[in-house]
């Protein structure tokens, strides 16, 4: 039987090199802490920890895995969030966790929340990610920064928010060159999802319920691309 | 001497036609009123028709070719205007001049505005723009539309409004083809210009003063654009 | 046993002038058309026309007091529209009635859809409403204009809408003195309504259901300030 | 010669006191470090350290009663600040300085950048502020707090946001008395001065250049209510 997550790391044919290194590991830190993961965001994380959602797929594969004493995932994702917000909780929800990496994945709601006047300025964003990053790395974390995805799925960029969600995602992009962070795409990668998925240029129910919030693809998508991150080829 | 105009005629291929059509119409017009084109819409061709503006380059072109009598441009622009404005001003700025043609050149506004609170709702600008054709066309005119070219001249769609643009621009262009309207594709021109000629992405500056304001290339290349469509090849 | 209806013209002692001009007005208008009345204008107008609701409350009180072939009440409100919409709808949907009087009671989207940025320029309100009245005086009909009653029962100006609810009031009862049309100031009337039976100061709940839309005492409210005004002390 | 600061103590008819205390603390606290004061803000604070503004002007009365050892006062205002600004660089800009007193003095642009649609949320306004007192408490300064005062001077609440700027000075005074804080109500002080000194209701000139930024008067009237914080009769 082979899982999802051992055949993406067999599709890497770097399977047993992997293996070799998982016992290493095994090894070394025998009776040590896991390695322990904080995904920092907002109501598209806060629904990825529930069954079902992306964190929980991950926590899944993990365990299929037999690696559960190894990786231990952790959900920070409260619904509205801003940069700023997670600014404001990033001591009490992710730092006193002590974590080895932190995911954030942010940037939705400070463009959308623009529509009733309560957005982010695009200078601020990228201040605040740029204290966020900050912070975690002094805290001796690994960071990986995700662009936002989507609000809509049309592929055409006729979805009223395309400009400031393309202009934000290329901040991510440069904070993430600048700083020496991992990417992870997802705007990108949700893109192409759609492009080869979504022939009749739908807004919604390809990868989200509503344009915004990931459908079961959506959260299998995330998972499958944030463990390749964990777990890298 | 070869005007710009008549290059454009000539580059065509059909020049002696259009030129033995022309004494076909003088012959049968003598002594008639001009053909008579109103130029409808907000600042951009409110300023179209000083000096340098795309309408005064039209008239240029005209009066070289000796046409003078035979074509008359008004420009019938107003800084702000909206759809819904033009719809308020129709019978005055435009159907009181019995027009023969009539240039619909609006939505710049009914996007940009949006920003400060006070723009369009996508349902309302088209049935706000439809209105506007059925009365042009009622009164006996034809009608040819423009979709709104720019706000910010990225090419990258990550200027702040290109969502909406884009979509607004598609009911522009939904409208044209199912009320039988000629359509001049103003985004896709600039866009495909902008491919070409900003290698740096700047955001205004290449057709543009502002990202908006037409600069002299882009008035010449409206002008141009729209001479096509009155003297098509 | 005597109706809400009664009871208002005889607080005015003046109930048998009153039935006198209508013995009157019977023998004159024998065999004529009813008086009509437009009621024209959004959501709140259109929830009026229903059971319950304001306009059906006065054709209540109208037919209590058998005066059902001298008055034809029209509603002619719809959802979300604004003061350009009644524009736009004019012609169909009140002046093809011929009618002898219309209420215009708009302005509540003007300023709340400013919240996701297709509300109304003050100086545009005022242009258009200013057209409206035009046409509908030149139709050979009375006017009579409503200030935006509220959108948040609150009396302390905390309302985040208040400042622009009490700019476009300004804006109605300026309109109502240049124009001398009848003024019907909704907005007075609600908060005078508020200052005594909301001592909780509620955000909704005593005229409203929501802040905007009427409830029962709302629209029973409206319904006699409308036929104080058609039948005048 | 009596300049207004000692006018000030002595209208409160404790001036004597007042000198007493004050060589009573210069005998105590005698070659210790002046008490500082922090100013905390947006761009209001930031031209009020320049010369004329607010800070400035209190600095004078400090100096004029020969009182520039005891007190040190800081200006820490930027352009375009929100409230989640002065939580970001609270420490670099306020802490760093450990000071005895700060004053904060936000909000404006929390409402007013909702108008190009990146002001701040009603519930993370209090949030954050609530976070700021915290933080400042917990370093061992005082705090006192200023309602955001006018964006528009007319006095009927017909400035576009009064509402809004209404209900977020009742956070703030909510949060003084909650908190135990000082509070400095800006926004009743302006307002009353304007109902004695604006009856033309001018929408600015009377305390504001612009509706917003302090003119002469407006830097000496908040100079002035400041003082007699820090010196309370």
């Amino acid at each position: 039987m082979c899982t999802r997550f051992t055949s993406i790391l067999r599709r890497s044919g770097r399977f047993y090199l992997f293996l070799i290194s998982l016992m290493l590991m095994s090894f070394t830190f025998q009776s040590t802490k896991p390695f322990r993961i904080v995904f920092f965001g907002d109501s598209i994380t806060q629904m990825g920890n529930e069954p079902g959602g992306y964190i929980d797929l991950m926590r899944q594969e993990i365990s299929k895995n037999g690696l559960n004493d190894r990786y231990e995932l952790i959900g920070a994702g409260i619904g509205g969030n801003k940069v700023y917000d997670l600014y404001l909780r990033l001591e009490e929800d992710v730092l006193k966790h002590k974590p080895d990496m932190v995911f954030i994945y942010i940037g939705v709601n400070d463009v959308w929340h623009k529509l009733w006047g309560t957005g982010t300025d695009a200078d601020k964003f990228e201040r605040f990610y740029l204290a966020l990053i900050g912070k975690i790395k002094a805290a001796g974390a690994d960071v990986a920064l995700c662009t936002p995805a989507v609000i809509g799925e049309h592929t055409d960029f006729t979805n009223q928010l395309d400009g400031d969600l393309n202009r934000y995602s290329q901040t991510v992009r440069k904070l993430a060159a600048e700083e020496h962070c991992k990417l992870i795409d997802l705007r990108r990668i949700f893109l192409d999802y759609n492009l080869k998925n979504n022939p009749d240029n739908l807004d919604k129910g390809i990868l989200t319920t509503d344009g915004v919030h990931l459908n079961d693809k959506g959260n299998r998508l995330v998972a499958d691309t944030f463990l390749s991150e964990i777990f890298p080829k």
